[in-house]
């Protein structure tokens, strides 16, 4: 008991004093032993490793480091890490606000660590269950048994999970760098497809406003558009590069399905490369998929070129209203990876029940 | 798909056009259809019924009443509802910041609900699995599998369900009605027992610090004496009322483990019920649980008098290291149910493994 007791008290002992003087302010009776304040279940051991999923865009790298930066803020040693490569995106991010590149993770096991941008197992490193999951931060749909081990669980309904850590540095009165800021002002953008896509809320937009003050963004369409520039930058990519840039697998109904997408301000540079991106989709299926998709989104047409390889193209054909022909076709409206593509796609698989297909 | 665009518009409009209006002064290029924001996924349907625990404290009824404020402040038509009696401390809270008293409710099934203060489906409505759980507000431990069917999931480790929904406000953007902020003052001070417990964190702190604020209350210490005198009152009560008047069970390692809690600025009064609430706890264990405990705390010691009814009484021993004499024992220090009961209670009956005891 007493061992525990110590284990609670926060490792930087100025939060706990501030507090303790707060607490006389207040007039509130003080207890004969010393007051104990908790900076989370999280303080009883360290450090924690912080990561997003495979194959990270923009929000799972920076929003690995502002998860970090909020634990040990509230001090719980945190380090960042990231399991895949960097896309220009990222890259074009971290220098812009000369932000640290997170080092690379590709195993889990017996490591305590904090989810970002993830909540199922799928979706990181293959030795995750392996892991001890001290807190997870989020903005998907719970999915699977790893976010319920979590002693500490943020699952909001927002479009970037940068949204929820800029509310939870408030929530924990932690100071948010202005470098930092900006790296994530960078995330909301990106996972909103510049609050084009229809899963952006008021809560992106507003974190958004506040974040482009506190990094000194003054024009934040400008960096948009150079976000968007890096995030379009295909040179020196091989087709399979390509189709993982941003790639998730999902499981539908008992069947993994992997989903890609490229976004562009204008997909005229893709359109020759076609035939090769539907074969790379095709070698991903191969490797233990039920189908694979790339959406290649026209941000000026606000729409997205679908690329398609399954064994059952009728699934999508249910999903987005469209038939596919020669694996690919055009649907329009089409942005956002959750609203538009997994959930009408989860739902088609739905329909196939539980027989083999 | 046109159907569901139309379902995901916010149901007041306002928030809608202040947004569009705030994404031109971002100066954010606008796609030539009507930009639309959601309001959450959980607007499409609607109305929620939001409740804690069964045997609800404080915290419970008033951040139901929170939590449904929270949810229709962001557009999704909510109503809070209690699962139990009113305590005489939640009925002085009420009366104190002329809040509603939520209406009672015993049965989930069907219904599309969102759960405050518990993630355990054994301390809810006994038809709960049968319920839609559209979001859960805890400060809990996730428990079971409840919580993560839930589309949104906000599981914080600080002391009181109203601190977290405290932040929530901020997060949403959603004015905060000065009763309501003090109905949720009262929660903290109640979960917390006026800072003396170990559970409380910095976060529980801040909030009630910026709630009384809100609440325009000016001394904090003599509205948490008002408290305690109303927490503390015992008249007219059966023992079993008493035990049951802060009461939860836990499963722990498979045994159904009822703790309830009693606090008071002295525990003298108790000290003749002692016989009778010891058996009240023997009588709710034969109705099918492994074991039941009373802690009376004594706030002013600082400490709790246990009263346990368990055919094991070894592992009380071994949780809180001190034997039991006639089923009771003083344990000094002991104020949180949470981290000074639950938990090592917990830890003590996992070593009895999986054998029948």
């Amino acid at each position: 008991m007493r061992a525990d007791a110590r284990l609670r008290r926060p490792r930087s002992g100025s939060t706990l004093f501030r507090n303790r003087a707060r607490r006389k302010c207040l007039n509130i009776p003080c207890g004969p032993k010393p007051f104990l304040f908790r900076s989370g279940v999280l303080s009883e051991s360290s450090p924690i490793l912080v990561f997003g999923h495979l194959c990270p865009d923009t929000d799972s790298v920076i929003s690995a480091l502002a998860a970090a930066e909020l634990l040990n803020g509230r001090g719980i040693p945190a380090e960042a890490a990231m399991p895949g490569p960097l896309t220009p995106e990222s890259a074009f991010v971290l220098r812009r606000f000369s932000l640290p590149c997170p080092p690379r993770v590709d195993s889990a096991a017996g490591r305590r660590v904090a989810l970002v941008d993830f909540s199922n197992a799928g979706q990181g490193p293959a030795d995750l269950r392996e892991a001890d999951i001290a807190a997870v931060f989020d903005h998907h749909r719970c999915d699977g048994d790893i976010a319920s081990r979590a002693p500490e669980l943020w699952l909001a309904p927002v479009a970037c999970c940068a949204t929820l850590l800029a509310g939870l540095f408030r929530f924990y009165d932690v100071v948010l760098p202005p470098g930092l800021a900006g790296g994530m002002l960078c995330a909301i953008l990106s996972d909103t497809s510049l609050f084009k896509s229809s899963a952006a809320t008021p809560q992106d937009l507003r974190a958004a406003e506040d974040l482009a003050r506190r990094a000194g963004v003054a024009d934040i369409a400008a960096l948009g558009a150079d976000l968007l520039t890096a995030k379009a930058d295909i040179s020196g990519c091989t087709m399979r590069e390509l189709v993982l840039r941003d790639f998730k697998d999902f499981t539908m109904n008992g069947r993994i399905v992997g989903v890609g997408q490229l976004e562009m301000p204008d997909i005229t540079p893709v359109e020759p490369l076609k035939g090769g991106l539907l074969a790379a989709c095709a070698e991903l299926a191969a490797e233990g998929r039920h189908s694979v998709m790339l959406a290649v989104t026209d941000l000026g047409r606000e729409g997205s070129l679908i690329l398609a390889a399954s064994p059952r193209p009728d699934l999508f054909e249910l999903a987005f209203g469209r038939p596919l022909h020669g694996g690919e076709a055009w649907i329009a409206g089409m942005i956002s990876r959750k609203s538009d593509m997994v959930r009408p796609l989860r739902k088609a698989f739905e329909s196939l029940g539980r027989n083999p297909d």
